[in-house]
């Protein structure tokens, strides 16, 4: 049975626990389970008594397909409520073969002690001093953990913004191409990271035991039928491997939901200059890849490697909420200016969202020109550093408004908002509301039914059947998250007739354990609960589960829709 | 009857109300009934549809001792609540002099407006473009006002920190000696101000109408008892005119509670150095002066003029809190150095508390050194011009934490406590987490009990007693800074049997309007329930009624007290 790894950041002891209560939880469930249970929610989250979990999901290890995620939990620097951030890379599967369910960093260093890379291994876990690569950019710190490790290697780790607790650091995690490239990006997951004091983590390339199913025969058989599923519909077979998620810049700026200047309108006239088909056309003129899987076992392959003009790798993971925060919220035109400005949020440890809105800001507030890109990247270049604009401008969105005197914050729980404007698509505008994250399309995606038609049709204009689709996509999400699986497996399974037994059936023939449809949806709920109960004792109300009010005041061209949802309606999509 | 000013800043129209609904209110009893009927509790505080609004006491205009302060009340860009200020000054006294119970300025013009100055005089407003002052220093700018209008300016302004709306800016009103000196000091009401591009309200020097009592001859002889009373106690009779508010420095610290080094510590070394008799000491020798009053009327005249080295006025209103935040909290030894950081403050529009914190709280992130003046001389005076670090402190304490990581914030709802820590003086520490204003000693000053033997005596350093003590003294200063009243005036009247009757004499016989102890209570009631019910409004509960957690988890040497309250108990100081 996989244990829970505890280590404490400040004494450098640690312990291989039993899994006892958190048996049967995986991924976001667990993640979820152990801050409500084990951190005060009044705490500091900089604080000793704040804990960084990292899980691998029901399914990690498993080769069934897209389930290898791992997540991130903690109590969010940024939202000051509870945090779970998924993202891909090597570190989920890599888990469960290293016998390990979960690793759970605890209580913090000294101010001035020096950062460690934690290096773990069979049974024993070892403190390394960092000192050599902090301060430097995730790739060439990446770069040393590979000479030192070896090509397997397999670290998350974070950049300058962690290591000076910016409230949008991400954690990165190795991805199947040696690069750092893969992000828990959202919440400032890395700024716990970072006062622990932990540059890196790095799991042992050396150690790996082997993993099997429970029940092998069934396994193999509802693995087959996953395929088939995710192979049969057109988002996860054409959409995204054709485009990547960037696919969507045409689709919701067609919509009229594409946020565009600090979500004053709902498209911008240069979106097929920022395209998902503009990028494909450029990574194939370039030698890049249009296609690429974030872990192991990806069948989707939504990513990419994008090269800049002169054939170099530029970026991965090159997606569509960053497209769209850099070049429609922030309104810039050049696609290598976003690319570069992808590139530095990967180098930094930044989460793209909360940084290309916060650009966003910097322009409304007039610190810099609206569209210009070159001032964009002199500008987030500075976090990480010890200058006063980068300290602003790495603690995203509500910081920089309150040092810029920006009233138009398009935040919930001090989070911002991603790519779709929430009042042309209600179904992702209630999850931004009432989801404990803080405004999160990935915790309900409502553009499913709202502008895709994946999953039946629910008018996104209108508050019609939006609360009652937001929270039926928070269960499903919440339980695809804990079960390790990437959330694009739900555009297949929201059209299929059997998608939730088959996910289902793979859990049951991994883990051994009896698992139904019912217990898929009651992981869902038990994540969601855990998270609203943490919030709750956090101070969190139903009065912080509501949009900013000029989202009800003004209306969003070119459909000129507004929000419109009273707070108790909006409680509703709560479990 | 004294009607209500409204001035929309946008359209520049006004209009002269009638009370209607407000009868019988003034002063912070008027602007927290106007702020929880007519503005959204969920708006920003820097839109449009935030109001700020001035307010003269029910005594203002009249010869009652000590009741010239004028109330200031907006929702609060600091704590995101509703917020009284109040301040001496020649305004409150002036108002009804000009017919004026309350001014209220409403919307606020777009972005790129320039600045003005709004001149008030029979009837009449007339927004004069500011473009002059703007960007100047309080005093030079003051100067500039008083060449224009004369030396019977009365004048209500703000500095570089309200213009960039900073989340510390005060109002500054013009003192009974031609200076712009005396603070709406605490929430950032100076920033809103800034928001509606208001630089300065002058009053008309040459319009005065002649007030009177209702009642002459009662009027006359509540006057003289209250002179008595107040002549009678020795703290407003012989402790506040003798040495300041600075006085308690030696108090304070005997009584292991003047929080040193952010908080670290219940007393300091040097605390002799930075205390009001050294205070006096050198205002003597420097040929300044070591009483004054701050209104017109003041019997109690605990401020002074301090000089610098070589006999220049440096500041005056140099308060024990302000001595205390960069004395002891900064642990800034030299009083020259502290002098002149309260004299920046002034001159930015600065509130010299959340200033001082914010300053211990860069020294506690490694910013600059403990304890060092000069540095801090240099940092603070960046506050108010486009230089990040600037935008950084001028927005205070917590804001500055998130920018260096530092954890450790002593704040309510977002503002910084003041010189009085509260595990030793559990009195105050209740009124710090219970009131809607955040962190303020001003609204129920539990020290009388705890520490000075005023009105009874209650252990601070434990919980008995504490909650019903912050309760009483919050309603009974509710009601004070509803008449115009000094605060000063409660060590008097809490240790008189006559004094509340007194006070309801005055009201009574000056307005002609039925008023007596009840009322007088009831006033202070009303007030508190309209800031609780916006609050509430707002999205606060009793999870904001706490002190940080490490007031729980650390003793504070040298009584090694510690903040053991749990949020039900404390609800009890609420009505």
């Amino acid at each position: 049975m996989p244990k829970i790894l505890r280590i404490n950041t400040r004494t450098k002891e640690y312990s291989f626990e039993e899994v006892g209560p958190y048996a049967n939880l995986g991924g976001r469930a667990l993640t979820s389970r152990v801050i409500n249970k084990e951190v005060p929610a009044d705490c500091h989250p900089l604080s000793a008594e704040n804990k960084l979990v990292f899980a691998t999901g029901l399914l990690g290890g498993s080769t069934a397909a897209n389930s290898g995620r791992v997540s991130v939990g903690t109590k969010s620097p940024l939202t000051g409520g509870i945090k779970e951030s998924n993202s891909g890379g090597l570190f989920a599967h890599k888990m469960p073969k290293m016998d390990l369910l979960a690793i759970v960093l605890e209580d913090k260093p000294a101010e001035q002690a020096p950062f460690s890379t934690i290096f773990i291994t069979d049974g024993k876990v070892v403190f390394k001093d960092a000192t050599e690569i902090v301060g430097m950019d995730n790739y060439p710190a990446h770069d040393v953990l590979l000479e030192e490790y070896g090509p397997k290697l397999c670290a998350a780790m974070i950049g300058p913004a962690g290591e000076t607790v910016r409230q949008t650091a991400t954690i990165q995690f190795t991805d199947p191409y040696k690069r750092p490239a893969r992000s828990a990006g959202r919440g400032g997951t890395g700024a716990v990271m970072g006062s622990k004091k932990v540059k890196a983590i790095v799991l042992d390339p050396e150690f790996a035991e082997k993993v099997s199913a429970s029940d092998k025969d069934a396994f193999k058989t509802a693995r087959s039928t996953w395929v088939d599923i995710l192979k049969g519909h057109p988002v996860t077979a054409e959409g995204l491997p054709g485009f990547g998620t960037c696919v969507l810049v045409n689709v919701i700026n067609e919509a009229g939901a594409l946020p565009g200047k600090n979500f004053r309108q709902g498209q911008v006239d240069h979106a097929a200059d920022i395209s998902g088909e503009k990028i494909a056309e450029l990574i194939e003129a370039r030698g890049g890849k249009t296609t690429e899987g974030c872990h192991a076992g990806c069948i989707i392959q939504c990513s990419q490697q994008y090269n800049d003009k002169d054939g170099n790798y530029l970026s991965s993971g090159f997606e569509y909420e960053t497209v769209w925060a850099f070049g429609a919220n922030a309104m810039i035109k050049d696609i290598d200016h976003i690319a570069m400005l992808d590139r530095i949020c990967d180098e930094k440890g930044m989460d793209t969202i909360e940084i290309g809105n916060t650009v966003a800001i910097a322009m409304d507030g007039g610190i810099i020109p609206w569209g210009d890109g070159e001032a964009a990247i002199e500008l987030i270049s500075k976090v990480g550093s010890d200058d006063p604009m980068g300290m602003i401008i790495g603690n995203g969105v509500t910081f920089a408004g309150g040092a810029f005197g920006v009233e138009r914050l398009p935040v919930v729980k001090n989070q911002s908002m991603p790519a779709y404007d929430p009042r042309a698509v209600k179904g992702v505008g209630v999850t931004y509301a009432t989801t404990a994250m803080g405004a999160d399309h990935t915790a309900g995606y409502g553009v499913t039914a709202n502008v895709l038609g994946v999953g039946g049709t629910v008018d996104g204009h209108k508050k019609e059947g939006n609360v009652e689709l937001s929270k039926n996509l928070q269960v499903a999400t919440a339980a695809i998250d804990s079960m390790g699986f990437c959330l694009f497996v739900a555009f297949a399974v929201l059209d299929s007739d059997n998608g939730v037994q088959t996910m289902a059936d793979l859990v049951q023939s991994w883990t051994g354990n009896s698992f139904t449809a019912d217990d898929l949806v009651n992981l869902g709920v038990g994540a969601m609960k855990d998270e609203q109960e943490f919030n709750k004792r956090a101070g969190f109300t139903k009065m912080d589960d509501k949009l900013p009010r000029f989202f009800e005041t003004d209306a969003l061209p070119p459909h000129n829709v507004v929000w419109d949802y009273d707070e108790d309606e909006l409680q509703g999509a709560k479990v």
